[in-house]
């Protein structure tokens, strides 16, 4: 793996794309959702609705996979020709069809086209660079960058370089990819089909095999290889738990290539009735697990999940994610100049928020005091300065009121007002509301103390942020004092009971 | 697969394992963690110690794993002989070394050994059950249930008759295994290596070349498998994509067997130097990833989050595991007698509680107070009854107090005491606290009404929970009323500050 750079100085201004479908597709979709502008060159009539789609899947995708303000999008700019599509870019992708002299002349255009130095790079999913470069002028700059369906959410890509390719292209390909949150991987040597899909064809190769003699269904492959080492594999992979020299040594000795199942390497042959066989188990698939969205919209939420899973753990993909989510913290618009407004919190309503009752959990709603909070706490730390040690708050009570349910999906604001502070204390309260509403859904009152986090003890905040939070404090005094600002729980026994009118617009269960 | 059958009246009372080591004792751990008591027999004389080894592992993982109370832990009971293994258990499970001679003997032995009918169940990765069954008296109750690593916690276990099983005995084995978390599969046909471990073996050899030629190292490789493929496929599957028959046929005919990359089928050869090489790598795969836990814990982290994204998703190994919990949720104990304690309710702080500052969240500790609520009305749904539409409490307002940090593992005991209650309001108080801590990390109160959750509008409780919760209000009016209860957040500016002192003892940041 190269060496990381910060993410945002990488980001480029401009990609070119050649080539839309699914993998160019969601290319598009990457790197629009991530801010950089898309030039996109492809001859096919439904080439942008093609994009479209892996656009709005993305939009969907990232909404559930990151509480993290994205930046605002980039453009798309369907051009008509390959020149156009290059020009004035710092990366052109190339993702035509895996015809190697189609690749060759496309990649030999966009070389001539392009500025000196742009980075051209193939999608390709095991043609050799090498071979790909032989008719362009300078391919110094050409080099295989492998991403994996949906381009969008799966964070490797596969860099591979030509014996042409100069060294130094592939650093700036990595800082890029890794700017637009994925995984950078160097092959080492060219091989055919590079890392990933080798192992992957070596397994839908034995797939194959267990469908052609009737040892397993297509359901039943997928179900033993899911809820087994895939999903071990997905996890911690399978070498480091070898835990060093001589666990592989023996572990190679001893299970390599020892049992009868090893030797089956053969290919079935695929001739029509075993078609007929697969694809019939293919609907079979399909009428036992009918889905409420579409695969692609199932698969991506799976896909968020365990990537959000494996960020809790910040190892792996979750580490890839949680430093692109890094990334984008430092790119977030900052607000200028102070003013009297709240500060504003925009969410939306996750899947894992969502409780036996179909709505927002009540602990949900903490979590968007919470990101209230962060925003607030955001603000008076400014930004571009060394914020390790400066701004930390403890809460130590919070009054929560619950007015309306929240559904999946839903988009949040939460308005934070500074009801008071001093040295260590911020008083906050924050109005939960859907988005364009008046009413709001629940509302948070909450005291935090300034604790300095090496002692874990409170000590007063010191300036710049002191003389930030003062003045927001004075700004938001301007505001009107909310109406149930230091209440408390009533006893259920004084006061009328509340209406059922009321009741429809309230709370969330357990 | 099988017919599911409701998973607690399948579960075994005893088993008895022939043969502990890592796979026997992660039965061994799987069993006792749901209440099965085990006879182990293993002549080996670190039996005992693996198998503790794999029970402090389990432990802890399920304590990530679920929030839902496990049933009290069935005993480990050593024993001299196979004979005595076997004797008034409901399943045996053999996990011997690989060597056909010896599971042949063993086999036979406990088959003879045992009651007729007693389930004798083979965990071999691939040997063939009707060659196993070779000198066994009566092979009709003997299978393959082949688990896989960690079997505490990865959900398959296959299963694979002989030419002399009884079909019957693969039913009854399903049901069992169904009852302790799993997901059994049949496999339709006797073959070498099974599935799972066939398209296993298949990615291993392929890794194996691309090691030997230098492609990837380890690292990479499980690199390249870990943030593409592998997490897509322990998402969704490979074939669920295709969305039926038409994109089966296509992706076959289009993909399948058409690049280079296809061919490469034989065995790197696997002397010295290649040994030396992977153990290297290895190594150096240990150094750029050091772990503050075991590997083993590392795995069980990770694969326990993706488990529990996976059944945020209810989908998959998530839905086994969401299908266990409802299980132990039908055999979780039930408070007998009413008294006039507050319902204790014990829970760990999880990893995925813990926030930037290194402590439980703030949002953790509403978790802590809804799990509360949920004891009370767990408690006045009483036990065995049509619980689907009865007793449904929506959250109206909340008061938390911060009181002390919780970290990462530690065990907690909210204790709820109901403050008041009528037809439709439930006035609750939760302390929550380290198990043994007298004093609180926080505390909690809430006001709740009774919901009918078809038209989400309030609604009286009905009998017979009414009279259990008014008895319950009735019995805790007897407590003392909490000191804080009915309390406000107060403004910064009213009295001193809190000393110094204190605040050690308190709070949990942003």
């Amino acid at each position: 793996m190269l060496q990381k750079s910060p993410p945002a100085e990488n980001l480029p201004r401009a990609v070119g794309l050649v080539g839309g479908g699914v993998i160019g597709g969601g290319w598009a979709a990457r790197f629009i959702l991530n801010g950089v502008n898309v030039r996109l060159y492809d001859p096919a009539p439904n080439a942008l609705e093609q994009v479209e789609v892996a656009l709005k899947n993305a939009r969907r995708a990232y909404r559930q996979l990151t509480l993290v303000t994205l930046p605002p999008e980039g453009s798309l700019n369907l051009v008509e020709s390959l020149a156009d599509a290059v020009r004035d870019v710092d990366l052109v992708q190339e993702s035509a069809p895996e015809h190697l002299e189609i690749k060759q002349q496309l990649l030999a255009a966009a070389g001539r086209a392009a500025a000196p130095c742009t980075l051209i790079c193939s999608s390709t999913s095991g043609l050799l660079p090498s071979l790909m470069q032989a008719e362009m002028d300078d391919p110094a700059c050409m080099l295989v960058a492998h991403p994996f369906q949906p381009v969008y959410l799966l964070p490797l890509v596969e860099l591979c370089a030509g014996t042409r390719t100069a060294p130094e292209a592939l650093e700036r390909a990595a800082a890029i990819y890794r700017a637009v949150g994925m995984h950078p991987l160097v092959v080492r040597k060219e091989v055919d089909g590079f890392v990933a899909n080798r192992l992957h064809e070596a397994v839908a190769r034995e797939a194959l095999w267990l469908a052609r003699d009737d040892v397993a269904s297509l359901q039943e492959i997928d179900d033993a290889v899911r809820y087994s080492w895939a999903l071990r594999r997905a996890a911690i992979g399978s070498y480091r738990m070898a835990n060093g020299r001589a666990g592989m040594r023996e572990s190679v000795l001893r299970w390599s290539f020892k049992w009868p199942w090893s030797r089956l390497t053969e290919k079935p042959d695929m001739g029509p009735a075993f078609l007929d066989k697969v694809a019939e188990q293919a609907d079979a698939l399909v009428k036992l697990d009918p889905l409420d969205i579409s695969p692609a919209e199932k698969r991506d939420d799976l896909l968020v999940a365990l990537l959000q899973a494996l960020r809790s753990q910040r190892y792996g993909p979750g580490e890839t994610l949680a430093r692109w989510e890094q990334g984008l913290r430092s790119r977030a618009p900052q607000r200028v100049a102070p003013d009297s407004r709240p500060l504003r919190t925009l969410r939306e309503v996750q899947h894992n928020w969502i409780d036996g009752n179909g709505h927002a959990s009540e602990s949900s709603y903490l979590l968007l005091c919470g990101d209230g909070t962060g925003t607030v706490v955001g603000y008076i730390r400014g930004n571009g300065e060394d914020i390790a040690n400066s701004a930390t708050y403890y809460t130590v009570e919070t009054h929560l009121r619950h007015l309306g349910e929240l559904r999946v999906g839903e988009r949040i604001e939460v308005l934070t007002q500074v009801l008071g502070a001093d040295d260590k204390r911020l008083h906050l309260f924050h109005v939960i509301k859907r988005e364009g509403d008046d009413k709001p859904a629940a509302t948070g009152e909450q005291m935090l103390i300034h604790v300095d986090p090496k002692t874990r003890r409170s000590a007063p905040v010191q300036s710049p942020i002191r003389e930030r939070l003062m003045e927001l404090a004075r700004l938001h005094a301007q505001l009107p004092r909310p109406e149930k600002s230091g209440a408390s729980i009533k006893m259920p026994w004084v006061g009328a009971a509340r209406s059922d009118g009321d009741l429809r617009e309230m709370g969330h269960g357990n």
